[in-house]
């Protein structure tokens, strides 16, 4: 029976521990924290777990679920308790610096993104069934064994996620689009009512503020600690999607300022019909 | 008893006239199309209705309920059928140019805005009770007489709603913050994220858009007829508002491009503390 291991028991570890447990893998977590190793044992999201290491000398699946800035470092921790044929992934929401750090540390690695989250985090907001119907990517690249990817593969089945497959670098530039791009705007947006000067408009705004601001504002109003990482591990992706949204913005303030609404219309309605193309 | 009449049988006049009807006032509606007005008597949004505007001779207060393109030539028109005592007041969006012609038109003329809608529109999607808890503005200017503002608070107060009180420019700029700005921002994400030239990128970005995306994207994805008529008729407020937001945008272009992960953390921090002050 595969064996798996999770490092990290907050709310992605947590999650994908009792869901992996209840399929009835066995699963040993680690956590710094003997705290977090009690409650995890609790929630049944581990079968053991342990505040050290080498509780993973015979696992078949390495799930590195720690915040992205500590999983190469914890993959070039765990490697000497690992057997040759050990798998390591992460979950990290960014890949390209993940996947080439890791990837020479072990060649059993393969990078994985589940899409799954809530506002909430740690181990008491783990729950079943995050990852069921939400986007699992795993990014393999040319020198990933398929066997590998095969095997983790049959892991995210067992999840109920749906899989995708993508380069690291293609990963990356798509939750550019679709996840980090929307974090900046949004958060210009509160930013740059909040500069309103006139206190009496400033005032009358928050008071009539409705679902419109909220929906456009509320990644914006989210985890600083998050939106840094994303800024910060996929600057290269979020600063080419930023450059292509400032054109686009530009393009819609100069058809406001040269009254073309002809113009306007049709940029409306086209954003529109190809909202409905995004899921 | 007061007596209502509602031109414009759509989504607000409609439900104004539900209200109102509820309230036992007796209303009078005028629609240019004869099924609304036979729907709108169905719906009880009317006791009476009726496509022509002499139906108005006895009437306190008028709503003048059409879409912010005809609402200045609608009162106008409707001018020779008023008595001197009554009240005419509108439900557009924006107010500065509409209160600037309007007053002009007729004294006893105030501006007001009830902040409430639904998706849909026309008489069918009508609905009682749609500005219970909804801000309601209402816009008096120096001109205006003081008992016509206090006539209107009364009827405002009937609809449970909550009522506010602005010059015209302060509305006006005030919702350029929290509902048109959102508009543009929002529409430009779509034609940004559209802007990938790369297919499987943009396939892999529209499959994994989730919740962030759906929301930072949604009034952009609205109706095109409104989001032209907000910036044709608020061009001004909204210029202004799109100013800043571009140099807030910029600041945190400028802020990921130098690598100061500290003071992004500190525009985060403040956006996630700031959006609370919105409603």
């Amino acid at each position: 029976m595969t064996k798996i291991a999770i490092i990290g028991l907050g709310l992605i570890g947590g999650s994908l521990g009792i869901d992996l447990c209840a399929k009835g893998l066995e699963v040993v977590g680690v956590s710094r924290n003997p705290e977090t190793c009690r409650r995890a044992r609790e929630h049944k999201a581990v079968t053991q777990a342990s505040v050290e290491l080498d509780i993973l000398t015979d696992v078949d699946i390495v799930f590195i679920c720690t915040p992205l800035g500590a999983i190469s470092l914890t993959c070039q921790k765990l490697i000497p308790y690992l057997q040759p044929h050990t798998v390591v992934t992460d979950v990290g929401s960014v890949k390209t610096p993940i996947v080439r750090e890791c990837s020479e540390l072990w060649t059993n690695f393969i990078g994985g993104h589940p899409m799954a989250g809530t506002a909430e985090q740690g181990i008491e907001a783990a729950q079943k069934g995050l990852f069921v119907n939400a986007p699992y990517v795993l990014t393999p690249i040319a020198s990933t064994p398929p066997e590998i990817t095969e095997k983790l593969s049959g892991i995210v089945q067992l999840l109920d996620s749906k899989l995708y497959f993508s380069s690291p670098e293609n990963h990356d530039q798509a939750v550019a689009w679709i996840s980090h791009l929307p974090v900046m705007i949004s958060a210009s947006l509160i930013q740059a009512c909040m500069s309103e000067t006139e206190t009496d408009i400033l005032n009358l705004a928050q008071q009539l503020a409705s679902s419109g601001f909220r929906d456009t504002s509320r990644v914006g109003g989210g985890n600083p600690e998050l939106g840094v990482m994303m800024a910060c591990y996929n600057q290269e992706a979020l600063a080419r999607s930023l450059l292509a949204y400032r054109e686009s913005l530009d393009t819609i303030i100069e058809t406001i300022n040269r009254q073309d609404w002809q113009a306007l219309n049709q940029i409306f309605e086209t954003t529109q019909v190809t909202r409905n193309f995004f899921c």
